[in-house]
Parts: C-alpha cells; sequence; structure tokens
C-alpha cells in the first residue's frame, strides 16, 4: 500500500487523486471517516505537516503528507509518469486542475458559503459553467482532440490533463444529469473524452463502485440539495 | 524583455508573479489596463489559449501564454531555477502557493462577492485567518526556519516558499497594517522573515515602487473598502 487518502466519501475533490492512482494501478487506500476528522482536528504543531482540510494524501513509502488537491495532483502525476514531457504543456496541466478547482468553489457557491437563489444560479449555469465548458473545449480542440479520439494536450498517451477533465465534467454529469446536456452542448468533444476515459478499466471499476456505494452523491451537505433545487426548478421551466 | 505580465495594477496576485521574476533578475514588462481588458474579453476561441481571468503571463521567448497564480508561479519557478531540488519540498511550495491563494479568497470574502458583515469578519480574523498564519509558522519551524534567519524549506538557499510567504503576509501587512499585530502574534518567524525578504534588492525597489505609486492600494474595488472598514472598526473596540 504506497498511498492513504484522506478525502470524505463523496467523488468531488476526491476523484481527481482517485482516478490518478487507479490509471497509474497505484496501491491506495481511503482513511475511515473518523481519522479524517482526527488529522483535521490535531492542533496545527502536532499534524504531521500543518494543513488546512482534506484532501490529505499520505504517501506511506516516503512517510510524507501532502494537502491541497491541485497540489496532490501534480506531485502525483510527476510520480506516476502523468505529465506531458514539455514542461509548458505540464504547466498546461496545472491550470486545468486549477480551472477545474475554481469550477468546483463556483458550482457549490464558493465551497456551500451561501446556497443558491435562483438569479445567481441561472448566471452561473448559463454564463460561468458555459465558459468553464468552452475554455476546455477550446484547449483540447487546439492540441489535437477530437469528437471521438485524441487526448487534450495532443499525443497519443494519456496525461494528466484527460484525467482532470473527466474528474471535473465525467464526475458531474453523472452525478447531476441534468447538466450532461450543457457538456453536450457547450463541450462536445470533452463530453466524448469524458466517454472514452470512463470506460477505461480501473477508472471505471472505481466508478461502478461509487456509483453503488453513494449513488448519484456528489459534493454532499446542504449544497447539494441547493443545486438540486436548482436543476429540478430548471428543469420545470 | 522575456515576459509579459497581464495583471491589474495592484499587488494582491499580481505580487506572487512579480516578486519571483525580481529575485531571478529577469527582464519583464506589465501590460496596460486596456490590453489585459482586450485580452480578458475576448471570445475564448480567439484567445491564444482559453483563459478565464487574470493573471495571465506571455512567455515571450517561446509565445505560450499561462493563466492561473499558482500555475504561474509554479512554472516560472521551475524555470527560474527557484524550487527546491527535493521534489517533495517542491510539492511544499506549490501547496503553500494553494493556501495562499485560499487566504486571498478568503479575505476578500470570496473574491469580493458579497461586503463583509462584522460577525463573518470577526470569525475570519480570529480564526480563519490565525490558523492561516499558524500554518505557514509552524511549516516554516518545521524546516528550519528561526526568529532571525533561515529560510522556509531549510537550507541556505532562498526557494518559492519564501517568496510566496511575502508575497501573501509581507503584502498584507504593508498595506493592511492594522494586520501587522496578527501576524507578529500568530507567526513571529514568518513576521522576520517578511523582513528579509522584504529587503532583498530587486524586490525592495519593486515594493518601493508599489508605494509610491499605489500607496496602500492592496486588492482594489468594493472589497478593499470593506476590509477597511472592518479593520477601523476593529481597532474601535
Amino acid at each position: 500500500m504506497n498511498y492513504k487518502l484522506y478525502y470524505w466519501p463523496a467523488p468531488f475533490r476526491g476523484n481527481f487523486i482517485r482516478f490518478l492512482l487507479e490509471e497509474a494501478d497505484e496501491k491506495y487506500e481511503e482513511a475511515p471517516v473518523k481519522d479524517i476528522s482526527e488529522l483535521y482536528s490535531l492542533p496545527i504543531e502536532d499534524q504531521p505537516l500543518p494543513m488546512m482540510a482534506p484532501p490529505f494524501l499520505h504517501d506511506v513509502e516516503r512517510n510524507v503528507y501532502l494537502s491541497q488537491m491541485p497540489a496532490i495532483v501534480m506531485h502525483l502525476s510527476e510520480k506516476l509518469h502523468l505529465l506531458p514531457q514539455d514542461s509548458y504543456k505540464s504547466a498546461l496541466c496545472n491550470k486545468l486542475v486549477l480551472d477545474s478547482n475554481d469550477v468546483l468553489i463556483e458550482i457549490t457557491n464558493y465551497n456551500g458559503s451561501v446556497m443558491w437563489e435562483r438569479e445567481a444560479w441561472r448566471q452561473f449555469r448559463d454564463k460561468r459553467l458555459k465558459r468553464w465548458l468552452e475554455i476546455f473545449e477550446q484547449t483540447g480542440r487546439k492540441y489535437g482532440l477530437k469528437s471521438d479520439s485524441g487526448f487534450m494536450l495532443g499525443g497519443d498517451q494519456i496525461s494528466t490533463a484527460d484525467i482532470v477533465a473527466y474528474a471535473l465534467w465525467g464526475t458531474m454529469i453523472r452525478c447531476l444529469p441534468e447538466l450532461s446536456a450543457d457538456c453536450r452542448k457547450h463541450a462536445p468533444y470533452i463530453f466524448g473524452l469524458c466517454q472514452r476515459i470512463e470506460s477505461r478499466r480501473n477508472i471505471s471499476q472505481l466508478v461502478k463502485n461509487q456509483e453503488k456505494n453513494y449513488g448519484k452523491l456528489y459534493c454532499g451537505g446542504q449544497i447539494e440539495k441547493s443545486i438540486r433545487s436548482m436543476l429540478e426548478q430548471d428543469g420545470k421551466q
């Protein structure tokens, strides 16, 4: 067992890390919730690394810890050889992880700090979410993604950019299927990429397990209820 | 001229990039505001890279663009040899940039999405800001930062971790001097580190220019007024 992931039993930010580990066929385990809470609540000086909030990753072999989803993703990507050789393309992987993190902050109305209201949600769905989808779509097209083949940054090797695009959009439209039409409309090539990544052996198995264990659970909490209520109201219009 | 930075004429997120370029003695220029607005407002498919919001960096030599402050910082850090050799310590630099970005989001009440109200501000200043300061302080102490010498991640070479700590906390307490006491109390070693970084030749010159051109301007906009109003009220209690 090479890695231990401390993240709530929900897809959301955790899937970025899980899918990387699965794609690279790494041995890892997920910490039970009580261990996450315990590590999270320790006084700063007693934590193995001073950290604010999960996800945390324990690199068991080196016995070091890391927090911040994008930092964990980039660190693992390098260790697991999932970054493009070219240093600029590697920076683009990081940029796409950060874009993804922004989308997660936005769809949860700033990490659930307030519940959604209609007007703000409409603005988000019609403008920001659309623009984010277009950003991923145009990035992929610029480098060689096609409607039925290819990868985000071109070449014939899967990279972190593809895993990230799927962790963001694939997870979102699986858990919130009403948004599937938005993705198909504003980012058709990304939609196709998500289907291809979802059928990869290990990732496919993990997604099946998540469906079985959590159903359509996305980020959890009150904010997930708020998102679903908005989607339901959108559907009635 | 090797780089062109597209960021509003304010310290805030821009200083993370500027200080790196200054420390490495790189030739760069800042784009005028009208060029920033123009690049920002282009349809996604006409942008040189699909990007949501500044800062943008144009790597003139390679003629490539990058967005997302933490991605720009890590890309430049690697090119300018400001990352520690050790891959885990390099990941810690990334983690500290991401922590910093979170602090910036928090102090502006989610990038200025709503103005501060007293109770939320008190919670932020007394709990979250304190904890963030402690996170930087304990990280530094763990690796060799002392009250009057040393760097964030140990060793005798300045790294991105030090530039980042100064870009976050040094800029904050210079522009919002009421918070100086919070830093000195909860993160005394970081306070000392900021003074040492501020006296480095190029950085010192840039900070003097910022003082001259922008005074104490921090992030700008309505949210800066809101932060200053909170600090003023805190001072009366």
